[in-house]
């Protein structure tokens, strides 16, 4: 029997493309800010996000919260100055956020189908569950996988559900995933196993990470065409350190 | 062995208080709205359904949705005249509803554990995944449950899916709501069972819903302290047809 039985996927900026389609929102958001404005840009963008940071905690992740927090944003920072009609225009960005084509990432297709010839595979993704669910669909990827999770929050607890449902012991457990703080340390945290895959842009909340100690746990790839070879890796690891 | 193996249960307004705290939304809603308009409230409220309706296919159910719908509707009815402060207390409308205290239905709590006692039971309930995860928290109830599941939409193929991870045939499950649309009419259509549970309030999408032609397969009770009885009786019906 195999060391690693399930490995799981991220969705956004693993599967399919994302943070490029929220970065043209919010170039389109200090579109509109800057005929009120004389702040740079990059301050724009910091008052925004820390408008959605704020917002996190009530109205977690997704198209639908950062469109809540533009609109906040934008009438906080315009002092209340914005026409109505370009706050319209802001929700039209949310609007076309959640309608943004889903876009799958080089190689990402034979990869999965290569690891589901191996291993259970169950995606996890985070976000509007509508959003999400839409993407999937989209994707074409959903009948790849035999399980999949829509989640608020990647957290140590939330893995730890997970993992729990899908009757699997963290340590025959692998995640795969374009972030750091999201799908990389927490899965390590649980006594998990990480394969990060990065994507060129990711966004500043997902960015901020603590030191990962756990270096012999997780690898790094740089395209999706390596993911079978690190999982190979990480098997062999495995054995190594008694499992399976 | 029992005919009925699984129960489900609604959230909202099934376990704990929500359309009342909708309904105080879209009264503050028309207050804001009123004093720009001289459409009669039931208009206005009218033209928000409709701005929901419209929106639901991209943005689902849920708070986050309705406020963006309230503040297109604003700025579509007051001919883009309203001020960037009322949207902003539009904005708060939706703050406070993803905030409202979580409060159970009369005796749901001992209705629940007595059915608890009797079954497995799952909790399956739509909207912002964020928000559900949030109330069920608050509801004190998540212990009490052996599955929950938060879905985009109540229609077959979601009931089909859930069914199909419980690994129970539909003949051996009962759905309690106060939803025909939602609780009822697509669990019979599967081939399942149900107990119509009404809350006084009810959104007029959720209100909508053709006949239900299995007069049969369902019980209504007017408070949850009747549920285990009419458990009882579907379990004596479903083992008169040969189910168990």
């Amino acid at each position: 029997m195999r060391a690693i039985r399930w490995v799981g996927f991220d969705g956004d900026d693993t599967l399919w493309k994302s943070e490029d389609y929220y970065r043209a929102a919010e170039l389109e958001f200090e579109g509109i800010l800057g005929t009120y404005l004389d702040l740079d840009n990059r301050r724009t963008l910091e008052r925004l996000l820390e408008t959605e940071r704020r917002n996190l905690r009530i109205f977690g992740y997704g198209a639908k919260g950062m469109t809540l927090s533009m609109i906040e944003a934008a009438i906080e920072l315009t002092g209340e100055r914005i026409s109505a009609r370009d706050l319209h225009r802001i929700i039209e960005i949310g609007r076309a956020t959640l309608q943004h084509p889903v876009e799958l990432i080089d190689g990402i297709r034979a990869a999965v189908e290569a690891v589901a010839a191996e291993h259970e595979i169950v995606l996890i993704t985070k976000g509007d569950l509508f959003h999400q669910e839409s993407k999937i669909e989209q994707s074409g990827l959903a009948d790849l996988f035999h399980r999949i999770e829509v989640v608020s929050e990647k957290d140590p607890a939330t893995y730890r559900r997970v993992l729990r449902e899908l009757d699997v012991p963290a340590e025959r457990f692998v995640m795969i995933g374009n972030s750091m703080r999201s799908d990389i340390a927490p899965v390590l945290q649980v006594g998990g196993w990480g394969v990060y895959l990065p994507y060129p842009v990711t966004w500043a909340h997902e960015a901020e990470h603590d030191e990962i100690a756990d270096a012999g746990r997780w690898r790094e790839v740089d395209a999706a065409a390596g993911l079978p070879q690190a999982l190979a890796e990480i098997e062999q690891a495995a054995r190594a350190a008694g499992i399976g």
